[in-house]
């Protein structure tokens, strides 16, 4: 990397009169992942992480990079003229604190408006007003530098069959419009990618691993647009689109059409929706801020929904435990490093029925790799496979049926007190969290503590959620039903209820010397209804066995065994007839009760 | 009761054209507890209890009562014309339904804007505009009929003293000043008397066992307004408040000044300020909602406040333990009831040392009465104490040190299984949640499992908070942080902080049958800070034995048994110096290790 794109940067800062330049890595949805053509902190910095921002003056050069990032961003910001500040060290500042400092009296913050959600433009706004100086959020000033940049994505979209939907296009909308009314409201802006790919039954390609595309939506109770790339749709979507009566326009056109747009108030949710578009909306329209009301719908599945996804677990669950005993069989009789497990897990998910694509990339992390808990082998650095410790792996699948996210941590040999000792404490934390009973109307927030307070007891912690809602072929992170201690101040706290879908994955890092996860997918379901209300609880929905001889066996109680050996015993049974005599032989050892 | 004042209700609303008129017991602040000035619910349809709410129409009169006064509102309503509906019932139509029920196109929906908060104001309007009809906040109905109408309260208002209060205004100001500041704001609209009392060091006495005073602020970034009636201040209070650099203006001058007030924004709760006020802000000024700065600031208590409150509970601790001993004394020798027992128990508050009033009526429930949660003895429907089962009590003191809250379950001779069993579970919730251990930024809506996951794991609940912060001489009930599993969706969710004081009080309740309740109030502090961040935990500031006798101890594991005897040792330690030696004879018998 050289200085050039910097320096290239200034020039144009100079040109538009702009003295503090801020950029992060998303695109105009909000998104998670993001395709090529979004990837301008990479062109300039040369830092292909995620979760970074970007500040540039003329005489400074600061990008962000998070815990898992710290080594790749300083090798790859090399020459690029950038410092690196570290995210969550004590000492280092935070992007809104460097832009306070920086933007002096009379001086001017830029960014582009359709790269920045109308919350954080709203709080450059507020600095800038603090400090007597100016915002513009009109340039994006990497477009005219980035001569090879890449199109926008633009794949073919596909339609998910109601076998797999369980819900017609029709009754989401029917089910929005009510919501529309009830809220007082004649309009919703959707412009969260995952949410429209869910209220359309359409999925596309456009994001690395997510199934969705390029659009937004505007939808009125007389009207609903999907503003979408043309180069996306073929004549089969085009006729699908028409018999549900969404008005297709194209992706851009909902710049020109916003301004002239005539609803009374507009619901969206300023987080997510980028900064432009709400700054088109005519002066006089009344925001209904919040959490866009796609998500909770979307986070709830269906009974079709959840009966297609059970069985896509037990196909990644195969897949998975056949990985299992490949590793355990081969290891120390093959040469195997962390890239091999993660191909020969694919190799395995690729055997199963209507797998599609991994749903995000596969952690295969060995011993201290682990320790880091986004660890992502790559060809200039990773480990090779001995027989002992632990290898950590974190992956899920696509499937017609749905979407998977497990993690197992695998004995490849003789393991260590602490190594054991971690994993058992794991084990605890993620039993004690899938064992809960709890009343209808408690939330994610509320159910965390149950497996983290076995960490925190021993003054651990694991420094992430201990779970997030998962996608049904869609982003494998979503919706509001996490686990996880502090709430968003963005959003009201969601009370989980029957047919969400969240992952349980507590775990242990220590730097340098392991990492231990465990992960499985939890469905609400109903228990018991008592004069107190409707209970509900977890079902389970993952299956490849846990590592019993990681376990301190005497660290556990008498109900915690019963969990462990009743979820091998299911194991056995469920996955049994998908496995080789050998495979459940092996499988039979390996699950015998503790 | 008759029905005339429906019927006088009735002739107004026609004169006014309002065809549908709602009111609330509260005040112009949103008290939780009001003057008699503030009966107007009790003037028209006889009912005393709090909670309510009342709904008019020429044909209809409705008035809501929570679980605990069904019987009370039923008797008390006979013959005014009203019909209770029950909160909370199945069935049973929420007051916002009703309105939208009876709210028939082209009608008029009325409410004193002053005894409605702008939130609830907002609701009203969104239910008239779906239904095309109108509302009308200008006029109070019940004002021009109660011709002996009590005055508004302006008792005397007095300092508390820096040895008590520990912080001075001028600082507790600047404070607020600077996050004007960091919020980019000019201006502060304070209306909750819990916190202008908090704001000023000062105290009243308008509302029973809540020593405020009547008053609104407003503060800007040049001024500090206090609102409030002459006849409260003398002239000790005058030059107190003019030291302090606050302009003293009407109580009733803030609804003519607000108009002219130039503020670009206010900061302002809309949960709490009334709609009439928010409704004469002038139309550009940007309202910034909220939770009140000052009620997070309240919650933290500084070092001198908890140095006193810990005196406090000491003092309190002496008079309820003393309480306990005399009931278990006399008990089956004299003849005693629910009333005399909460007679005693003031008769030792008031004996110790710098008493100055309960901070809410005690509630002595004996059996089957302590099933219900807010039971209250009257001369006409209270219990005689037999030597068996049960009694609650749940009380509290003002102390010039602090407030108090504390409940303990008194065995006042053999119990029934199913009593022992309810004690043993309330127990355990109650152990499970003070010996929490738990990272900063962990909330009291992560905490509340710990305490009611016992009750959940059996299909049991205890349908109320598990503990509310309590606050330094002023409402018993305060503050962000309280366990509870359900969050507040107007506000977003408070870390627990060192120096919170929330109480820990669950039970059991069985309708009919039994009640059960253990309360003590936790401090919050720092543990242990490890790698993973500050730790924190509670301590127990209250002091007072627990009832060994009701505990089935095979039910509790070997920690929860050494809190126990912890806990009733220092108990032994803490009060032993206050009591006569009998009165430690017969404690430390009773708290022999379990």
């Amino acid at each position: 990397m050289t200085g050039e794109n910097l320096a290239l940067l200034r020039k144009e800062m100079k040109k538009r009169r702009i003295d503090v330049y801020v950029m992060s890595v998303t695109d105009y949805h909000a998104s998670e992942y993001i395709g090529d053509h979004f990837k301008e902190i990479a062109f300039l910095t040369g830092f292909t992480g995620e979760n970074s921002y970007v500040l540039v003056t003329q005489k400074d050069a600061f990008i962000w990079a998070d815990g898992r990032y710290f080594l790749q961003c300083e090798r790859e910001i090399a020459g690029s003229g950038f410092k690196m500040v570290k995210m969550g060290v004590e000492g280092q500042p935070k992007l809104e604190e460097k832009i306070k400092e920086e933007l002096k009296t009379g001086m001017t913050l830029g960014f582009d408006g359709k790269l920045t959600s109308e919350a954080d433009c709203r709080k450059y706004e507020e600095i800038a007003r603090n400090n007597g100086s100016k915002v513009k959020i009109e340039y994006n000033l990497i477009d005219p530098l980035w001569k090879d940049r890449p199109e926008l994505p633009a794949k073919k979209v596909w339609i998910v069959p109601p076998k797999y939907s369980g819900k017609t296009v029709k009754n989401k909308l029917r089910d929005i419009l009510d919501e529309l009314k009830s809220k007082g409201s004649d309009a919703f802006l959707l412009t969260s990618l995952y949410d429209i790919a869910w209220l359309l039954n359409l999925r596309g390609n456009d994001i690395p691993n997510v199934p969705v595309f390029m659009s937004y939506m505007y939808i009125t109770r007389r009207k609903a647009v999907l503003y979408i790339q043309d180069k996306a749709l073929d004549t089969k979507i085009k006729a699908y689109l028409k018999k549900n009566q969404i008005t297709v326009k194209k992706y851009e056109q909902i710049y020109k059409d916003l301004p002239k747009e005539k609803a009374e108030s507009v619901i969206l949710d300023a987080n997510i929706v980028n900064a432009a578009l709400v700054r088109l909306l005519p002066r006089k329209t009344r925001l209904i801020e919040g959490r866009n009301m796609t998500e909770v719908k979307k986070a709830i599945k269906n009974d079709t929904e959840i009966k297609n996804t059970k069985k896509a677990h037990i196909e990644d669950g195969v897949a998975v435990t056949k990985f299992i005993h490949y590793i355990k069989t081969y290891i120390g009789k093959e040469e195997l490093d962390e890239m091999d497990a993660a191909d020969i897990l694919l190799l395995y998910r690729k055997e199963r029925e209507h797998f599609l694509d991994v749903s995000f990339d596969t952690i295969a992390a060995y011993r201290a790799n682990a320790a880091m808990m986004h660890y992502s082998a790559t060809p200039d650095n990773f480990a090779v496979l001995k027989p002992e410790g632990f290898l950590l792996v974190d992956s899920g699948g696509h499937y017609m049926e749905g979407t998977t996210d497990i993690t197992r941590t695998i004995a490849l040999g003789p393991l260590t007190d602490r190594e054991r000792e971690a994993y058992t404490l794991t084990l605890k934390a993620y039993l004690r969290l899938l064992d809960a009973k709890f009343l209808k109307g408690a939330s994610g927030i509320g159910l965390d503590i149950l497996a983290r307070g076995v960490m925190w007891e021993r003054g651990l912690d694991y420094r992430c959620g201990t779970g997030h809602g998962v996608g049904h072929i869609n982003n494998v992170h979503e919706g509001p039903n996490g686990f996880r201690y502090k709430a968003d101040p963005a959003y009201p706290v969601e009370p989980l209820v029957p047919g969400m879908i969240t992952t349980d994955e507590p775990g242990l890092y220590y730097d340098g010397e392991l990492g231990v996860r465990i992960e499985s997918e939890l469905l609400c379901v109903e228990d018991e209804r008592t004069e107190y209300g409707q209970f509900l609880r977890f079902e389970n929905l993952t299956y490849a066995p846990l590592e019993p001889e990681a376990i301190i066996v005497e660290m556990l109680d008498d109900h915690e065994k019963e969990l462990v050996n009743e979820y091998h015993e299911k194991c056995r049974k469920v996955l049994g007839p998908y496995l080789t005599d050998e495979e459940n032989e092996w499988l039979k050892k390996e699950t015998a009760p503790i």
